[in-house]
């Protein structure tokens, strides 16, 4: 058995940035002071025409190959999750396999929808193709263009940010992956999505307004904040580590006083769940890669030798995946 | 190790059927006896508006669980393959562990987006997820809604027929699965698919007609004739099988004569390739499912003890995949 080992990152940011000030003149809705204080996002960046989901993809996976100078060639699987496709069909991954010059090696390369749960998802099934040994390198991304789905007229569309962010994944004889776990419950399927596809997309849909992000139950604040510490505790038993050994959590980036209760609750100096919700906004299934790659451009993850690095994601539907790493 | 092993089919198939001679007069096309003779299809199954991706998704699960009394809450993962989903996001795969009364249990679902190639794709997925010991039972299911998607306009559109096809894997310590190979070219992303997602699902692309199934450039006919082939010997020498031991093959259903072309370049008895498009019409993601669960319901998988089974798909995007498992 090959265990999965990350070696390499590389993220995309659209270039507009929108701050509180520009969103609430927007809206007329005064978001501040707690979207900054609370949710931790002062601004969010919104893609333009030419920045859709496969373009900020490809762009993300290139500066991840770059960096270790890597050739589109020897990828041997890519990953796309997102639930802000570019098309219906055909898959989003497919055309990011071309734009970064792949396609005539043929690489496999599919889409995963766990909603924002994507970023843990993604690494957990990397670890399983590579740990067949017949995959080597896995790219995976996650991009998200949610801006695109929003009405800008409700004060939570605040949150979304767009952009993308690319992990590479090789084949080690030594851990590495050390394992996941997870948990979903669909009975929350109608609480929150973009409800458009089959059946619907049509133009009754469209006066619906079902094109459009629909928030149309909140879920509980405990969803995260109870769920998040029991999958920790849950991964460290199922993958035999302790807390002392944890080196980074890196959460979905949706709320900073979420990540910081779940903290304090697992006794973890807050530190160790790196966060980029104050300079990218909240960018679903892109976070958790856009703060590996920013954590890793500050030297945070250089003392990580034998340290355990996890990633934990939720998304609506709902799913929660935790996926766990020896550095 | 742990080896994935099928132990269980079923399937749904939507109330309202069209022949030929209907969809002749609907578009005012002639498709017979090309239609009929050398694509094999002469009706096709429409799905009515409660008939949705994960209602009928959620059916074909329930026989697959009926017919092995397996309750809901023994499944650990269930992995949705569709390219006409019921919403952009939350992902089906949630919506349909509700539906089938797995929510409280909490397995972890996601979707997958290869387009037609889901069907292989999701066996090779769930086997690398039971191959780690730590998922035992997992479910999958394809499922194509793809008549709300079309225009009914053009010739071509006689192919499609909705349905859904479930399958559920467990572990065994013997293999069951042997292997898979792909190939993935990404450079035909644009010739066929619907092109509304991100940046496009707007009035704008409505008028456009992007809501629709677009063929824009017709795939030649030897990306399967040639490719097929050329899978099934990567599969061989890859698996250490014999064609000898191949006891049946399921190709995406989309052309008899193609498949009829295929099994004769690999000097194989066309009874080999199980065929249900003239049954079914052409299912998509759901179409080898369908396949299995009839050869099934035939008899025709009785003598497999020892003998290979093999499930070939090709999507749009494009993608080929193939899986191999032992009977």
């Amino acid at each position: 058995m090959k265990y999965a080992k990350i070696i390499s990152s590389g993220i995309y940011v659209p270039k507009r940035k929108m701050t509180n000030k520009e969103f609430e003149e927007l809206t007329h809705f005064q978001i501040d002071p707690y979207f900054s204080e609370q949710i931790g996002i002062t601004h969010r960046y919104i893609s333009d025409e030419t920045e859709t989901p496969t373009y900020m993809a490809a762009e993300a996976a290139k500066k991840a190959l770059a960096r270790i100078s890597m050739k589109p060639e020897e990828i041997d699987l890519i990953i796309v999750g997102t639930d802000t496709p570019e098309a219906i069909s055909p898959p989003d991954a497919a055309r990011v396999q071309y734009l970064i010059g792949a396609s005539k090696a043929e690489p496999l390369a599919f889409n995963v929808n766990a909603s924002c749960a994507n970023g843990a998802l993604l690494l957990d099934i990397a670890s399983r193709y590579i740990a067949l040994g017949d995959y080597r390198n896995v790219l995976v991304i996650g991009v998200y263009a949610m801006t695109k789905f929003l009405s800008w007229k409700y004060s939570w569309e605040a949150l979304f940010s767009d952009g993308a962010g690319a992990l590479i994944l090789t084949a080690d004889d030594k851990p590495g992956y050390l394992g996941s776990v997870s948990r979903c419950d669909g009975s929350w399927w109608y609480n929150w999505g973009i409800y458009m596809g089959a059946g619907t997309m049509n133009l009754n849909g469209f006066e619906r307004g079902l094109h459009k992000l629909d928030l149309r139950a909140a879920y509980p604040a405990t969803v995260n904040e109870e769920g998040w510490p029991i999958l920790i505790n849950k991964l460290m038993e199922k993958c035999n580590f302790t807390k002392e050994e944890i080196g980074m959590i890196f959460f979905t980036q949706v709320r900073k006083k979420t990540i910081i209760t779940v903290m304090e609750k697992l006794q973890l100096p807050v530190e160790k769940a790196h966060m980029v919700m104050d300079k990218f906004g909240y960018t679903g299934s892109a976070c958790v890669y856009m703060a590996y790659d920013d954590a890793f451009e500050q030297g945070k993850l250089k003392d990580m030798e034998g340290k355990v690095i996890i990633f934990l994601t939720s998304g609506v539907g709902f799913q929660q995946v935790a996926v766990a790493f020896r550095g």
